[in-house]
């Protein structure tokens, strides 16, 4: 664990863990432009729901935080969810003619309950570091799927805006500023005897982010 | 809602959801002893990892409360979870040759995770009426189907003693300090206004439970 | 109670109080500019760590709140605290060449604490209502205070920025905001038997209001 | 730091802050009979206030603990300051015609409203080393002011039962259970890093006692 940071030897971690969950074939699938509209729209309908609860817990995080600039990157990233990625759904969503009521009406999932609730839980029982190890799954993995994926996008996948979001520069500032962050909280906060339990969570986030992509690729 | 307990108009407006958890497969099945085994076993290592976190809500629900005789009937009822439903769980299991650290480690499910953390995390997002609400579909149906089954149960059924323990005075009595508690609260912060939300927390959490039981009933 | 809002019932039964607070000696010395700016330098650095909790206040509110409107207005709030009456502070300390740097590093008064973290822990005990009723005499007694001043304002007294910023069309609009919240919070989750704990939160958090103006009163 | 525990490293650099608590006028007025009444009746009507705060903080920390032996210990200690703690103020003041509900009654010191508040607060945005942290200077300070008095107590002394209480084999106990739990968390989360931190809210909670100590002196 010595020299890399505690994200980098979280991932290593976590292994096969987080291979199904960034190359889940709901993933691949967006990647080639082959997943059906019907998982993608079930996805993203679940996922807008999932933003709601994870700016959320940004904004418990901020409210957590020790010192105004790293209250004010909680803030900043809460914003970018509520004000950037729900958006991007809700476009999408317009384009099948399903509107932002209907997004917000739909029941959300077994596993964004499980997922959700989770996260938001153990920010409260727990301190600012445990929280941010529970999140850094989601904000990290989609930035690496989006890199993974934006390379061979072709003009004609109907996913491309969404990939091109997770890749782009404004996703990736806001990736950077969090895991920043992390390393702070790891620096000020961590210890190698609390390494096995933080492992555990971004395990078991990372189990989650896998099982969410599920709920999309399971529907008919 | 006029007359009637804010519970008998939850469970009331609960309806089928409400039957559904009361007279599940799985219920049916323990009474008259004919539920398999391993479906009871692992419905009995899942239940034991939920009481512990249903201790923690209750403690949490302590915190949070107001006078020193409501902190005390919340106090008291951890304890009867901690040191009495936990302990029955750990006996029947011993006679399997499962020991206590085993239900420890036993991995969590996805309903319990989904269940426990939206009870929690309610409990803190809302206030004392809201938790309470979230909490009376477990304590007050379990008393219910503790009631409905020990009329018929056998000497020889296996599921005797669970049966008892449930239609027993000691959970009885600490099921009616519990629903005195919740239409307490429900006097001092309830209101019409507030009565649909506490209603869809409140079928949420029956929901939960009938998801419960059937993590069991599909057991091999 | 029945046609008055809620914040104007409070503040009637606030009486006495309130109007201790909003014609606090130290406030009248503001008003015609004679108050010493000793006097004036201690509050604003004590005020100045006390916006920073309040910040933490509204985050805190802005993870409880239920719907993606008052999210955002909640967190709208944390950020005119931070980024403009922060800043306000600020510049006039540095008037005084006071660095940002010894204004964060200023120990709290015994006052700062007991109304700050009485707040935060009401805001964590209790729910969304309980929390903006502990928020509401900060928020709409400066505006008053700001309206109060404003007419009489002299181009010569020290304090007129001060005044001005409070009675500022972008400082009104945020309490309009809050107020509303307020209002529609009471509406959704109020009652005549949650009134009498509501206003004795807000008459408590009146009399940390002018406490703290005591504090800057009582400098040498 | 090396070989010490926690809580010794704590309580040598607290210094003198910690000796102005421990060794406070009020204490070795208690210690040697000397303190008026009525000193010690509004110090023991604030210290029944407080106990029913700090037995919120037990309990929020039995909701956080991970393990169920930790869980278990912070319940009983809450149990302690409820059930043994609260009676021996109640008696005390029996004696001089002050009933509980005059006790309850009482209007909160600011010294109260500012420390267990933050305790409490603290307690929340934290983890569970935070918060025992935070209870430390209490409970540990009692039984060594309780230990230090103890020696000396003629039997005409007034205050005789008090301080045989907090010398007492049951308040003993209690400690030894609380400071084992502080170096076990201690040792699971914490670090070099972090104990500055810890530093400055064990130093703050210990002036928190000193100045309550004073409310009481000031009395007339």
């Amino acid at each position: 664990m010595t020299a890399m940071s505690l994200f980098d030897s979280l991932r290593a971690d976590a292994g096969p863990v987080w291979d199904s969950y960034i190359r889940h074939p709901f993933v691949l699938a967006l990647g080639d432009g082959s997943l059906r509209t019907e998982r993608f729209q079930k996805f993203l309908i679940q996922d807008y729901l999932f933003l709601e609860q994870y700016a959320r817990a940004y904004l418990l995080l901020a409210y957590k935080l020790d010192t105004p600039a790293d209250r004010r990157a909680a803030m900043a990233t809460a914003s970018v969810l509520l004000d950037s990625e729900m958006p991007l759904h809700v476009g999408y969503c317009a384009g099948w003619n399903i509107t932002e009521a209907q997004m917000s009406a739909a029941p959300a999932s077994l596993e964004l309950m499980a997922y959700t609730r989770y996260v938001l839980e153990l920010g409260l029982a727990g301190d600012t570091l445990d929280l941010m190890v529970a999140l850094a799954p989601c904000i990290a993995g989609y930035a690496e799927i989006g890199a993974s994926l934006a390379p061979t996008m072709t003009q004609g996948n109907p996913y491309r805006e969404w990939v091109l979001a997770y890749s782009g520069a404004e996703y990736r500032a806001s990736v950077e500023v969090a895991l920043a962050m992390l390393e702070r909280l790891w620096a000020g906060r961590g210890s190698a005897a609390r390494y096995p339990k933080l492992r555990e969570i971004f395990i078991l986030a990372t189990q989650c982010e896998a099982a969410f992509w599920q709920t999309g690729w399971a529907a008919p």
